[in-house]
């Protein structure tokens, strides 16, 4: 099976630890490539951002049309919508996936996530996906995306004390961590808590391996209807040159 | 007060409608201009579509950075979060237009819309809004986008059946056209049915000009704050050099 | 075009205070004429008030029933349903205007009110009208009504320290004054915060503008039909002699 | 125990059969009253009419200010939350003790009332009280209400005809009457039927008596605090002289 | 009439206590039995406890087949819907019961209960009844279900501080005591705290005397049809031999 | 890893027909236990039925309390929150593992069960869940449970046209098997009708194995703390002498 994790910022770094973290938990017979579009924003903080990196994610996708299961590593699923219309095979959001691992373990869980400016639409996936009320709050700790990369940031320290604020405060049993950059500090984090700690990209890679195995792939009708009658061709030359 | 009215489509036919009846409701001080980018798909029929809009319609705002207001002429109400980011001065989905003034004249309302495909993304706008309690039914009169700009599609009379049925099993008060390129259908359509029918580009033009005139702009806290620290220029400049 | 603004309390020096408002705001063809009912309570303070002014209003309705739109300027929205019933012109609630407004320019709001006891019904009004979902809180200042025309009441202190609360717990991203006394404190509140600050009697001003414009009228059929089939005329006499 | 049970139209006759209803229903100990004012209108048939009716209502509670309860005979609970606020007494309406009283015997139940014009003001309430998601359906059988007073209307036959309906398509696993001239109807109905079908008036009666029983009043705090600091007496005196 | 209330879990002394609490407004023709199984936890504290009281719960109901209405004095409605399969007659929670008649004389309640482990599954129960909208809040008290019958444990000043901060924090009009134990406290803290405090058991009295005397039963279609085409003897002998 | 996949009910054949479409399903490295206790009723056909399978579905659970993860093989997700109380491992029911798994590859599902009867329990969990909004609708096909054993009971045609049903009139964009006996058939409809067809019994295994990968545990905080402070042995002891 080969999935591929398409981070939809153009910060490589970021792109290699988000595929580290995808391998870290795929089955053996999984094979993932994780990748990221030479245009677009360095990091997804906001609407604004978003809005800038589903040409580029959607051209990914149709350089590797083919692969079994697509995932989508940023936390606000960005172009997930366009992107289920464009393949026929599962494609899945990080916060999606984190979102519902999180409701099969706890009855409420919390999402802690990088930026205010992030949280409206965290917010508005939660209502979209049903999910809001298994949600006891969204935390910002006020750390850019690009901390996270970074050594000296304190990022851990910050996410942690808004770990801490949920459990006390909105009375979450579970914690879902709301940026793909923190995948790394999932397992420190449950431990330091003692309470389930959700990374989106390693439950996208379980999800997509689980949808595969069944054979179940995105609807074809309704909303997911794909695109017809009319060319892209000219749209995706300018992201991605042959397609 | 100019106001510019953003198609994001790339259908100039449609463009002059969508202006043609914008302007036909301004009030006398207003300027109205009607603009599409030149890149991006010839209609917008469904999430696919809407990837590839927003973009240029950001675009197209930078060409024109200090106008009073700006409206997206989608109904999908494409981009309307990243473009909020953008400018300090206000932004008006039709979509949304259309739901907010229903809601004023009406307790309930349905969307007669043109393809299926369409609906899912109305429906999530609408619980995105808060409005989806007040709506009674999105329903497909299965008339493509560019139909509409076809004298002889009969679209007029499969969006009069679905308003028929709108009425008769909905329940709806009021009738809200879910399409941009039905904007002169309007007024003879409500008038063939004795209920308030609205349109959305009209009634976008109007709440602009209330807002402009009460000095009301997009908050610029939470989910609007205005990007910040990382450059967007590399991006702008494969859609709209210079920007 | 003429609008009929009608505050349903009997202190005149409040209607004198609205009508300045609205006069303000109104485009150069619109005409105000701001009255209220000889009958009822002095202030509207929760459900009893409330109870007493919905005849004076219809009947001030009636003494003018030509006119272009009209605006129940208590925030309750006061008599709102019934008096959609009476005619066909628009009628707008200065409550539910300032929410529809302050939904175009903001994810969520917070009100902020005069006293505890009226905060159930503006709660009730948020659910029905759909906007519950976009409204972080609504807050008491503990400031009554008329303490909001008296110079040394310190009302605007009060006010503005709930504003304050409301940004920094709420979540809020816009304000909406929640009482037609407080519509002179809009700007200089939102210069203060720097939020947008919505009073709902200008916001009212321009909706009916609007709706007038798009010749968009209450419909008619639904929970809006007209009354029929029975004699009004022996109840008006009580209150207004001669309808 | 002393319950006023006020029928908030002027009608004599439904205020005899109210009454009727309510002491077959009363227990030994329990003394009913049944009045309804001399000012309002003849029925109560959607928003207007129930706005004429709430002073007359207030008035008759201020006439019997000692009773232990008080019961206000309209489906529509014209006037509830201000009646709460006059006295400390339990003040039950006959829509919102059908609804209780049907939500302890089924999971769903559908409402029949009258005119369709009624709908839209009992699916408020229930959104209100929060029981809407236990009502399948809100149904008009456009019987007039004082139909429900003329042998020959067939009104027994449309309701029926609704019931079957409800039962049918809605899911329904209980039939709650909506309107208080119906009451008569309940027990050959629910037999015909072979579902549970509530009458208001008569639930009414029994949580009037169980709050009484168990000495539990109105809360004086929040929403229905008493007014407080302001005259109604002139207001008063236009309906019952004296108070 | 005679009532049969079932406390669900093994403690003799609460089912002690709840009778008398019954019986102390039980109106003159209404006899009261309390009893309990024989098998099951002393106490019931979350689900897991939930679930080993429902055969007995059933098995008590069968040892009394013909009672007019039945109780099931656990907070938490334990087996409720079990219950209503297996006897015509009605069958009332004590947890809805007092919702339901909190929710008459408030606009909102907080509930205080026992143990935070509880919360959740009275969360789901107002949910699931629709009145989660009316619940400003479910409080624990951190008291144990069996210290509410021990004289020393300061159960009493616990549940009077999470009372106080409901009404100061919650907005709460009424309070709903969360746990059968606590039916003796209900008059002390209302007078203590000035709002209507409301005990399941005392509550759930009243309604089954309503329903009983309007001749309502629990509705036969839907998901309280009675089980058909198989047997249950041998499940039954396990608790209750001769069913 | 190990999985015990309990069928609640005691139909053996039943339970043999899960365990093979769970082994299909199953990962190289997953052994798939299928048992089903020996006490309870022979299916599970609404909530009185649920009620007799939950101690013996604990028990099983008390039989092999090292497995890595449990399946609970009945479609209303019976005992599922005291059985997430027993264990730290992952429990997961197949209603909650279907209706997640629909939600990731379309934008709502239908679900089509066996009996009227059990549609409301299907209802209450989605609501539980969250994931009512996505869900399109619950259609009976009116096929009792065990006649999905017998060959000659046109069980398959039955569903099949709900099926149709749920694709025309409710706007389903994927389909959801309600029962666990309907497991082999999903392949057949799903190529049949040309949209997903979910079973959840497969779904189960892959999101147990998911979490198990992932080292996700059920939260031991909130609503599925383990019970603590009391003895079950008692208990246990009528169902699995030895517990």
């Amino acid at each position: 099976m080969r999935i591929l994790v398409i981070n939809p910022n153009t910060t490589a770094s970021m792109t290699h630890k988000i595929g580290a973290a995808a391998r870290a938990v795929a089955a053996p017979g999984t094979a993932i490539e994780a990748v990221n579009p030479d245009f677009g924003p360095v990091s997804i903080e906001g609407y604004f951002d978003e809005a800038f990196c589903v040409p580029g994610l959607l051209a990914e996708m149709g350089k590797a049309p083919d692969r079994d299961a697509y995932i989508i590593a940023c936390f606000d699923d960005t172009g997930l919508d366009a992107a289920r219309c464009r393949v026929a095979a599962p494609v899945i959001g990080i916060g999606e996936a984190a979102f519902h691992m999180a409701s099969l373990i706890a009855g409420t869980f919390s999402v802690v996530t990088t930026l205010s400016r992030s949280v409206p639409a965290i917010k508005h996936n939660l209502v979209k996906y049903g999910l809001a009320s298994r949600c006891s709050g969204v935390r910002a700790s006020e750390v850019p995306v690009l901390d996270l990369e970074k050594p000296g940031s304190n990022a851990r320290d910050k996410i942690s004390a808004e770990i801490r604020n949920a459990l006390k405060y909105d009375g979450a049993e579970a914690i879902v961590l709301g940026c793909a950059g923190m995948a790394d500090l999932a397992l420190a984090l449950s431990r330091e808590h003692g309470v389930p700690v959700v990374d989106g990209a390693a439950a996208a890679v379980k999800l997509c391996e689980g949808l595969v195995s069944l054979g179940l792939k995105t609807s074809r009708i309704g909303g997911y209807a794909p695109p017809r009658g009319k060319s892209y061709a000219g749209m995706f030359s300018v992201f991605a040159p042959g397609q």
